[in-house]
């Protein structure tokens, strides 16, 4: 057994706070009902799904009726693309950046497939699109633009402000996967011109399996799946009560306490990229400020990011190299390679998301024990040759 | 407060068992690890995520490897049919019925529009499809059957074994929707020449918000979602492990106790039927034996489905009239039409769909109240007239 469990892994998944499976608690068993179901049971079940929407309503500062359940991000950010791609009668273009997720990222490749064309925005050393660069790739066809509010991997933050006016200037829909975001940083649609914004509830210490879409009023998307009529057809099925009551305590609170636990994550990764930045061969991914309050992602040389992940987790501390989505993949990181990383430098890279619940003495115990797992490492590595000091 | 609370519209949802809720709960709390980590907390949720596809495999006896999990039956009817469609590359023909729940008939549709071509084969006034009827539309570019197990809303039975046998014969895909009949009625796909099945956990005291689609080994279904890569690309985003979790204990219990609960319900069932035919003026809908054990759909001459509904309602009896996908929808039901209802009688009637935990004293509840609730909506009914006695 490690000397103490750690988990730096909340980019992944994060645990779900007590108060959220509370709120989910009578859901899970008396209030059973189907919402779409007119006795009493139904109705009850129904008005509380409102209030629910009514709450994610009120954290993002929009209308409820502009909130559209989901399963999870990756639903909403195929919902956003597919959806508006099929409302149009004729193909067109699409901007979005080369470090999306993959539910971006592989969506517009499928929308290629089918006579849309797309523009990958390359992105700075620091993981940022350049706002003059998008201007300049917006076409007469244009009619989409997508850009995440926050990297995954390595937690740069995009200048959605920038974006937003762009387009609404030139009257373009702008998405924005927020998957990452919400919950961190403020993020109001309204104030920032973006149409479509997509977030999942597992990511801010809610329920997995749950999302949701917002979707600005006057917006036209077309359902990918047909069914019951749920959701204004746009996503039918029943609904996952359970989950929606638990999505909208868990937005409602970490909204409530954002600022507060922004600082605590700040001050913590901060703490924790300077300790790390100690260690020979090491190099910070992603912007070091404009970056997610819980991020940190570095590369070092000499060694696979998955060893190092596995010495950790030998010492009880769970961390990432790479996104879940693509763990197990021998392809380098499409966001670290869009850096500008060579193939061996992106290999090397660990990421540390950290949340709710990671306190200093967690980062004081990865910055113990991580010198001598590099330094384990690369005393096997076949390429590594210590600086001459 | 009414003397009894009766549920009896399992046939829109039902509770979540207490077992099911427990075997969830690590899922809830400590364990919430995502698979696809691969620290430890990231392993046991894949090894226990792949123990649950494993037990669901068991209870349709089919190979782990054939099962993917999805948000719901809704998401499994549309991956199956859109699936199926976008993985040819010509347009084709496709065979479903009129009663098909909306989940695939508004998908077929949809599959209309992008150029394929569908046939909806008529059902007898007991709503079972013809065999004959089958073998006769069957054309050379027929690719896929589309044939729900049993009806949502009048519970009738197909015969899927015959179905499968002419599927199998012409070496076409068969799919069969079986959200209402799993865990009622035996269904192994291999036995029934099954290709593609769907399943919802919450139609059999599993959670919300997580179904299965069993897809036969060497079926080729393009992915309707792009992203992560999870479910083999079929179906992308984070797993919902405690809705799957849940899931799988849900079937199992319920193929367990498969058969003693369907001599339970078809008894309390038979009593309800026999009941509720000595008031005047009734029908039964659906077919007298051939019918899920725990589904009574019955049309009341001269009044509204949902005026005894609400009537019902108040008396603490939860029942429905159509299915809750299109409750508050004006039109007469789809699947009471197709049976041969005049509009009149279609809008007169109502399900009662039982489930664990309906005893003999519900159904004599239901019994007890049921002839004045009739009796007072008629009186008010300008067009009933009793008949001469």
């Amino acid at each position: 057994m490690a000397e103490r469990q750690v988990y730096m892994d909340h980019g992944a998944t994060t645990p779900m706070r007590e108060e959220v499976l509370e709120a989910m608690s009578p859901f899970l068993r008396g209030h059973y009902g189907n919402p779409s179901s007119l006795h009493s049971q139904g109705r009850l079940v129904r008005r509380e799904l409102e209030k629910a929407r009514e709450q994610i309503a009120e954290a993002l500062g929009v209308d409820k009726d502009e909130i559209y359940f989901t399963s999870g991000g990756t639903e909403s950010n195929n919902i956003a693309l597919h959806g508006v791609a099929a409302a149009r009668n004729v193909p067109g273009h699409i901007i979005t950046s080369s470090i999306e997720h993959h539910a971006v990222l592989d969506v517009c490749c499928e929308l290629e497939k089918n006579g849309h064309q797309v523009t990958y925005l390359s992105v700075d050393s620091y993981g940022r699109v350049d706002p003059e660069e998008l201007k300049r790739e917006i076409r007469p066809d244009t009619f989409f633009i997508s850009i995440m509010a926050a990297n995954n991997e390595i937690g740069t933050l995009q200048p959605l402000e920038e974006f937003g006016k762009i387009a609404a200037e030139s009257k373009i829909l702008f998405h924005t996967d927020a998957v990452q975001a919400v919950g961190q940083i403020p993020l109001e649609p309204g104030q920032l011109n973006i149409d479509l914004l997509s977030l999942s509830a597992h990511k801010l210490n809610g329920p997995k399996g749950i999302g949701a879409l917002y979707i600005r009023r006057g917006v036209t998307v077309s359902p990918v799946y047909q069914g019951g009529g749920q959701e204004k057809t746009i996503r039918p099925g029943t609904e996952n009560v359970p989950g929606i009551i638990g999505m909208a305590r868990a937005l409602e609170l970490a909204v409530s306490e954002m600022d507060q636990k922004r600082d605590m994550l700040t001050r913590l990764r901060d703490r924790l990229i300077s300790g790390l930045l100690k260690i020979d061969q090491v190099r910070l991914n992603g912007h070091p400020l404009e970056r997610l309050p819980g991020n940190v992602n570095v590369s070092f040389q000499h060694i696979e990011g998955e060893s190092i992940l596995l010495s950790l987790d030998l010492q009880g501390v769970a961390a990432s190299s790479g996104s879940a989505c693509s763990s197990g993949s021998a392809e380098p990181s499409h966001v670290l390679s869009a850096l500008g990383l060579d193939h061996h430098t992106a290999h090397g890279s660990i990421r540390f998301s950290l949340g709710r619940g990671n306190e200093q003495a967690d980062i004081d115990y990865v910055l113990k024990i991580m010198p001598a797992i590099i330094d384990k490492l690369r005393r096997i590595s076949p390429t590594y040759k210590p600086k001459a000091g």
